[in-house]
């Protein structure tokens, strides 16, 4: 239990998967929990191979109990937390009219309510020992409500808010929250789907690798005490912004 | 059935109210709801004294049909809404780690949630029309997340973008959506017992005046559609900002 | 020497005269300024007609000494100045290698270092008697650097930062500063050559009307001060953004 | 000349310095530019004493000349510029009835005009090839105009409009442009002496170690062009904000 530990909420095949591979490169013991922890098999195999040690958790994270015992059974028995990375969303792009309650609620409750738990759960451990890092994955959303997205930018917004609170609450009690704005399509295999011309772009570095992303979440948590970013924007070179 | 129509929601002894008697002193029949529509007696019968019209309703915003139920029985027994504010907000500063979940679910549904569900009824019949304007009421933690406002925060950021989102996509619809960024202390009864110099600061124009306020929501109102604002910001002459 | 008096500086023959005539018809004595004063001579004999006081300045506002003229002379001969608007701007987009520095400094002292000389002018007669209104006027680069806009962006950035200063600075002192971000085209003779389908998106309300607009700094002028408004924005229903 | 190269333009003791240490320690050739160059001569010492190579020039980066022949010098003499930082920066806090038009003129001739004459020159150079990083220091001025700030706002908004637009403009000829805002005191020899509680806070941390901000600037630079970050801020844990 002397190791350091890091926890990936929403470890989905391309975003929170790289980003557990770059802790793990740097010999953290990888926590990854998504909704269907069978998912994650390949992952935790893919860090062990390469003589890492990783955890594969079941966990809905809009489920306050899931939340607590996540974290309850990683403290107990695997180790501390020093970070912890909230990575859940799901960017539904739909017009105001055709936007029914149950799905506005849904999606604030995966982007922003899910948040707030995995955050506070965190806070609440790392209040205890007075350091550890919280991470928030954002999207173009969060700084912006544009026409068709005003589900998803509420969510997102509501998100950033919570996490820039708990920024400046936590960081005196030397916990270190971070947000980062993600303002372009990930290549992941939904936008290898969604983008007609995803070919070409990805060949040109066009969209964002998850390797390169994740080595910010890293660069974030590394950041010493006395150097501490809260939030940057992230985009491909070719990106129009 | 052919004046014209003001709803406000969350209707208020202060804010709420100041912007019904301002757009009843402009000519519209005033719809006021709140929780306790019982409350609204003193305010109808104001309007009423002054030759105006308005109406009471009980409705509990976070409620769909409840929402449904008031525009419907509006649109068919009084008349179709030109306009429609929503004014619903409660701030309740809490840490991180004093906020349970119950709470932050609440603090959401009635600041943001409630919003959605009075914004898109609005748009739903507006929409039709092709015309008709939709105001949001903001704070400072509509734009900044404090610490100890983590839940508060994130739902007036989410608030906001649905605003913002809403503007951008009812806009070319001949629909004006707004937000104001209220960011000082306005003068209601609670205030008056939270703030230790509260004489001296309203001696001295150091609280927000609802009624200055809510000449703002009727100008917003009355802009020509060749000169929309979205949001603007509010406080007194001596606040810090 | 009784009288309400409005100085606005960058009277051109859109926004500025606009500004003037509204003004003009709540009673103010208008003291207009450019470049070329005879160019005014319009504006003030259509004041005049009407039945208000008009005076025409020639006056360059990136020279201290001609601004500090420009004020003493009102001062003394026509009325203390109550509101005063600055309202000098050229949006002159330019690749960031085509931009040499005489032009980055050209449209810097237009629109910036002016701004500065005429606020820090106002604020030094208004300080003393501790009331007055002094407006800015903004654009889209105010709030964004966008591609290709390097040296106007840049400018606009810095007179909304003077701005937002002299706000926080003179607020408490009862001195009412604001902003007002024009984010779309104004209906302007320039506007109707530049733009291809400029008649039918003036038929359809789509560019902004200087009439409209001028209302928006007459109302920040009148607010009351519990509720001073510092920033809004203005565009068109239809307006893309 | 097949080696890579930084130019630090502003290498004052502190930052500048940090940031031309840590490029020297990546294997950088580093070009370290000031008024008076000859300060520079314990930096150049010290970098070569640790096997690397260090170049000083003395420029005055408000002169368009003597940019032009630094540039010139450089990638005749020593090497292609694969990095250009902009550190030059002078917080002077003045009511705005004291800040005369010379002040105001200096100020952002220092802080803005100087960095769009570096910005644009390293275009010059970084268009031919298709490559390069040009990042510039920001500051708390740059998104707030704070009372008792409006000059060094105006000139650090105006920076970061620049850097904003540069960014948009160059990033699709793989041109990286960033801004880092710097949200807190440095730790200088004029904080040391600024600072009341200086060594308490620098005990604790509480002052930005320019070796920890450094580190930032060449994670910047190396970010490959799949994920690059225009902006983020850095501040000490126990910063309030």
């Amino acid at each position: 239990m002397n190791n350091k530990t890091a926890l990936i909420i929403g470890a989905g095949d391309a975003i929170g998967s790289a980003i557990a591979r770059k802790f793990a490169g740097r010999g953290y013991t990888i926590c990854a929990a998504r909704r269907n922890g069978d998912k994650l098999t390949p992952l935790v195999e893919e860090i062990e191979a390469t003589g890492g040690n990783a955890y594969a958790f079941t966990c809905d994270a809009r489920k306050e109990d899931q939340i607590e015992n996540l974290f309850a059974e990683i403290e107990s028995n695997i180790g501390e937390l020093d970070v912890v990375v909230f990575n859940v969303g799901a960017n539904v792009p739909m017009g105001i009219l055709q936007t029914d309650s149950r799905k506005f609620f849904k999606i604030w409750e995966m982007a922003c309510f899910a948040g707030f738990l995995s955050g506070r759960e965190a806070a609440r451990y790392m209040t205890k020992r007075n350091r550890g890092t919280i991470l928030f994955t954002g999207a173009t959303a969060s700084v912006r409500g544009s026409a068709g997205f005003a589900a998803f930018a509420s969510a997102k917004h509501g998100l950033r808010a919570l996490a820039q609170s708990m920024a400046r609450e936590l960081g005196p009690k030397n916990i270190h929250v971070g947000h980062i704005v993600i303002d372009a399509a990930v290549d992941t295999a939904w936008i290898q789907q969604m983008l007609p011309d995803y070919k070409q772009r990805k060949d040109n570095d066009g969209v964002v690798n998850p390797d390169d992303l994740a080595e910010l979440y890293v660069q974030m948590h590394e950041q010493p005490r006395s150097a501490w970013t809260f939030e940057l924007d992230v985009r491909p070179w070719t990106e129009k912004w």
